[in-house]
């Protein structure tokens, strides 16, 4: 296959870090991307070409093309984190076949994206490209914070953004292993969906009273892990009304406030603790043998139907600039981009 | 030797946790504790009884008597953590020895205290009293603290009312151990007898721009662990200021404030966590051989010189409700209470 010099992309306007905090909302992309032609990439050693097929847009590529994330930006590259695609160049005996990616070298937001050998997952024939898209971000992190989960010996646990697509492959996941999903949301209407899912309980934080509400319920099912997306007061006053033990797991930060630790002392004489998780580095931390083993288990259960993408729109890459936002301003749902259209 | 029936002891005046959170400070006494003369308690299986002859004052005692605390009050129980004396009575072959103790059974405000055997300090000939009674808490506190701030292979580490006892203890353990102590104090007074001590650097709070001088002194010594006895909002923003993979470590809150997270993305990109260090989990948890090699350090350094005990004031117990709280108030310094007078 020859491969074209020029392809469409969606490249960064920026380096480095904005130095601001503003969350994973965007109302205009304009500001920080532009739909241009540039040169499709060159493998160097170790590394593979993949024509895309589909790429996801997940809250860590908004907070990372707006300088928020924890890695900074290249100005002129194409961006978007994670996508499916056929090999099309490099030295792998995966040329030819359907891919996952990470796209380390060269973003997914383009007709063709670059990565290292090492981190292409090679996809089941029957599992459909809206699932092989965002198979590593929120699955992965799925699986690897469901370890937390597990680790921590409780027979529930707390999560946050719960409506959200990863809260929802954790809920079916604490629902396949005997583990009761305690899921916060905002809005009472997601409550029902939720629980029809497998969550034990809903607390809605639109609704009088959450704290106290939350507090009836982790007497009784005396949860020791949160999973928190969010990272605001809310949070941490759940934090200290969970049972001693707890471990607060902060993976996103949707809300600006910066909230406060009410009761210190809880950490000196009930063991609790709090701690970040980010997926790049449980890559690298975890038993490598986890990684392929999880790839395995999240393929099964897109095809089984244990775990569903909700699919809120497939934008056309040639129109993502005008019509991307719109799209992720949808209550419910993942976005992907096209570059095929 | 026959042991009287009663004692002078101050005796709480309360039984378990108060709800507030009102700090280590103290005025009066008479609202948590009465001089009361009480029966000399009686060992049971496994209990010694200790004729005291100096109690210690920690902070620690402090939060306990007031009820806020990691443990609940007994009333009528006599207060006080820990002391040195004698055994005098249960079976132990330390029988007729001077020990340390932590005082589990029946405190050591008192002239007789009783405790598990298993927690009985020997004592050297030459260890002075002001060292033997205070040996447990801040000495033991210090050396299990310092393993950690060893763990983190840094060559600098951080530590906050660096002025305390335990501060003192902390800084000369760094100092003698080729890991350079920044000292966090209120008042520029304290910072030259610290510099004396072995501290590498120190930031004065009470001083214009703090975090400013914290941030150049980071760049050059990169702690990655925050010994924290403050819990205020200046110990929040010193740990987003530190470098990456910097630990927290709160065991004690003298601040009133809940100190907000500014920056927690910080625990997802940096790998920061946030948790407590509690003496008495942690001589559970440790390697059990830890804690005797710990007691034979301690000693060698209090006999040594490397580390001091500095006496604010020894109070009679026969006169300590009057003026304990005069002697807490002074600014450096350990307060002692000597049941013999």
């Amino acid at each position: 296959m020859t491969l074209p010099n020029e392809m469409t992309a969606l490249v960064q306007l920026h380096d480095g870090y904005a130095g601001t905090q503003s969350g994973p909302n965007i109302a205009d992309l304009t500001p920080f991307l532009e739909k241009r032609s540039v040169a499709v990439p060159t493998p160097g050693k170790g590394q593979a070409v993949i024509k895309v097929n589909l790429a996801a847009v997940n809250p860590s590529d908004i907070h990372f093309i707006k300088g928020e994330y924890g890695q900074p930006r290249v100005k002129g590259m194409p961006a978007g984190f994670e996508g499916v695609g056929e090999v099309v160049a490099g030295e792998t005996p995966l040329k030819g076949q359907r891919v996952s990616f990470f796209a380390s070298a060269s973003g997914s937001w383009a007709e063709y994206a670059m990565t290292d050998v090492t981190t292409l997952v090679p996809c089941r024939p029957d599992l459909a490209d809206v699932d092989a898209a965002g198979q590593l971000v929120n699955p992965l992190t799925a699986i690897a914070m469901f370890d937390i989960v597990k680790e921590s010996g409780a027979d529930s646990f707390v999560l946050n953004a719960a409506g959200s697509q990863l809260g929802k492959l954790l809920i079916a996941l604490g629902r396949d292993h005997g583990v009761k999903p305690i899921a916060v949301v905002r809005r009472s209407a997601q409550a029902e969906s939720l629980k029809a899912l497998g969550a034990a309980a809903v607390i809605v934080t639109g609704e009088p009273d959450p704290l106290g509400a939350a507090k009836t319920i982790f007497e009784t099912l005396k949860p020791r892990v949160l999973l928190d997306a969010v990272g605001d007061q809310f949070t941490s006053d759940l934090f200290f009304a969970m049972p001693s033990h707890t471990r607060w797991v902060n993976y996103g930060k949707l809300s600006m406030e910066a909230p406060a630790l009410s009761q210190l002392g809880q950490l000196i004489f009930q063991s609790k603790q709090i701690e970040g998780f980010w997926l790049t580095r449980w890559m690298k931390e975890v038993d490598q043998a986890r990684i392929p083993q999880a790839f395995v288990e999240i393929q099964d259960r897109f095809v089984s139907g244990t775990w569903k993408t909700d699919v809120a729109g497939i934008v056309p890459l040639s129109e993502a600039m005008d019509k991307l936002p719109a799209v992720l301003a949808l209550p419910d749902g993942k976005a992907f981009i096209d570059p095929r259209a």
